[in-house]
């Protein structure tokens, strides 16, 4: 068990930045260095102005320049929370490490970019090795739901024929950019557009899908994805928007992984406001079979935070390179309440 | 991913010992290298005898000699399924990490030995270093349902305050000596006798309660455990055993720990026969909460088989030491039939 006390730069303050930012400074084993941000109305303002949490001040002013604030925070790890595609972060992602920093990124490209982006994760497995630093991509889907809970569901079987992987999101439940991602309000027409548009729909299913076959050592035949829209049967209301019947309510993303022409992996992820209950479902076709069920679900919101911050002291203590969450030690919560009192 | 393969030693070769045998038969990246048991029955004979599998001849005889049977088969790793307890295996392990074997054993006081047996666990440890092998002690229970499984849960939670843990084993669908571990068929009286002699209820809950609470980084101020009859309502034949209403169906056996007095880890495993359905569920209170169930249970017999195996190419990857499940790899299934088609 790491005991010290990490020195965390928070990288990004957009949403899930801020409440990481909050959890840092109520964790007493991190202490929270640094923030940066590109945002001219956040940049020079103290974290505390920032974050929704107790402290007045922190003393940690958001700087709009990375590298002096990495230099003058000199972090043990970097939360990074800025952008889904590895194309807009792999220069940032370089700079925390070639700053002798870990990080945890919330990118979900980053989540198993072997396939994807093999060159990008070349030069970032090379770099962190040679800067003695680890670099994982995590978050709750990518880097948990729908890869690594349904390898660990596997642990026990002796043989495995095929794993279906089912989210469903209660969009109304989360918040409001959100359910504007999802498309909840946007008539049929306008999602068809705004996904031949491109960008839209759920971004890390292939991450998932590329990280069981690996995890597995299947090795996919053909990947196949498709996004269409859940459209509202009767109307909601989010209390952020207003969705009509027949409108969209949100999205309906698959990814299915073949192996000889069979349909092995399938990942069924449905984002939706109106939903009845949210829930993640992992059912094995194995030897033991496996039905496993989060009843209400893994809340996205408050878990993507949760799985950074946990993460921190995982990455100081981890072999240096570029990993992925399967690759590193069983995740666990860090620094909780009972361990604040003990 | 370990593509090679890997030369397997069976150490011990009881129910689940056989079974693993026939799991590393018949996956092709493993090579059955050599067998141990002690039994004068056992020895000499063809391991196709004992099995029962599809080999008419494995060309690996039984034997009775640990040292010379590791030094013939040079195995990569030993799976070791002998008994529970520590004290009598301690020098099997070592014996085997000598040999320059990784080992995975079912030994459940292995799974996590530093509380318990803290002189142990420093000699595997060391032995293990020198040697540059990895010793790891797995299963269903201890090693993945009431543990690694309840940690995993945790991973998105930005607070813990307890986590409680529930495991419900219908014994009538598992094999008769396990039936007859659980105290099936024992009058309530014969129960207690049994209780005061030692030995009897589940091995493996105290192991898992500190595994959870070194995971969580909590200091547990207090452990308690209790061991209970369940009593039949009803008649009860499992086909092996006929229990009659009021008799002793099966354990009822718990485990607690708190911090600061509080009670924050609880464990709770009913194995009897007539029980409604199976299962294995994880409450978290914490934030977000967690509610996650294994429907229809994690099925011990193939499960604690899968384990091992599955183990096996991990074993293989890791740092060298003595380590735990949780220390490890999030586990998983290996070499399963979409990945022998590849």
């Amino acid at each position: 068990m790491p005991t010290d006390s990490l020195r965390v730069l928070q990288y990004g303050l957009g949403p899930i930045g801020q409440a990481a930012a909050r959890t840092v400074l109520e964790k007493e084993p991190l202490t929270l260095v640094g923030a940066v941000d590109i945002d001219p109305a956040k940049a020079g303002r103290d974290v505390a102005d920032l974050v929704d949490g107790e402290a007045a001040s922190t003393g940690v002013h958001v700087s709009d320049e990375a590298e002096s604030a990495l230099a003058d925070g000199a972090p043990d790890v970097v939360l990074h929370t800025t952008t889904s595609f590895l194309e807009g972060v792999t220069d940032q992602l370089v700079q925390c490490a070639r700053a002798g920093a870990h990080v945890v990124s919330s990118t979900e490209e980053l989540s198993f970019p072997f396939r994807r982006s093999p060159d990008r994760a070349e030069r970032l497995d090379r770099v962190a090795r040679e800067e003695g630093v680890t670099v994982v991509g995590t978050g709750v889907n990518p880097g948990y739901a729908m890869d690594v809970v349904p390898l660990m569901a596997t642990s026990g079987c002796t043989d495995v024929r095929a794993v279906h992987v089912e989210r469903v999101v209660d969009a109304g439940e989360r918040r409001d950019p959100l359910q504007a991602k999802v498309g909840a309000g946007l008539s049929p027409q306008a999602f068809e557009d705004k996904k031949a548009g491109g960008g839209f729909g759920h971004i890390g299913l292939r991450e998932s899908l590329h990280m069981m076959a690996d995890g597995l050592g299947w090795s996919l035949g053909g990947v196949e994805e498709e996004l269409r829209p859940v459209r509202a049967d009767a109307p909601v209301d989010t209390g952020y928007r207003r969705v009509e019947p027949g409108a969209v309510a949100g999205i309906h993303h698959t990814a299915e992984g073949r192996v000889d022409g069979e349909s092995r992996l399938t990942l069924d992820l449905k984002m939706f406001v109106g939903a009845d209950a949210s829930y993640d479902a992992v059912t094995v076709d194995g030897v033991p079979p496996i039905d496993l069920r989060f009843q209400g679900g893994i809340f996205g919101d408050t878990a993507t935070v949760g799985m950074l911050v946990n993460m921190a002291p995982r990455v100081a203590d981890a072999p240096p390179g570029l990993h992925t969450m399967a690759d590193l030690p069983v995740p666990r919560a860090f620094a909780t309440s009972p361990a604040a009192d003990a």
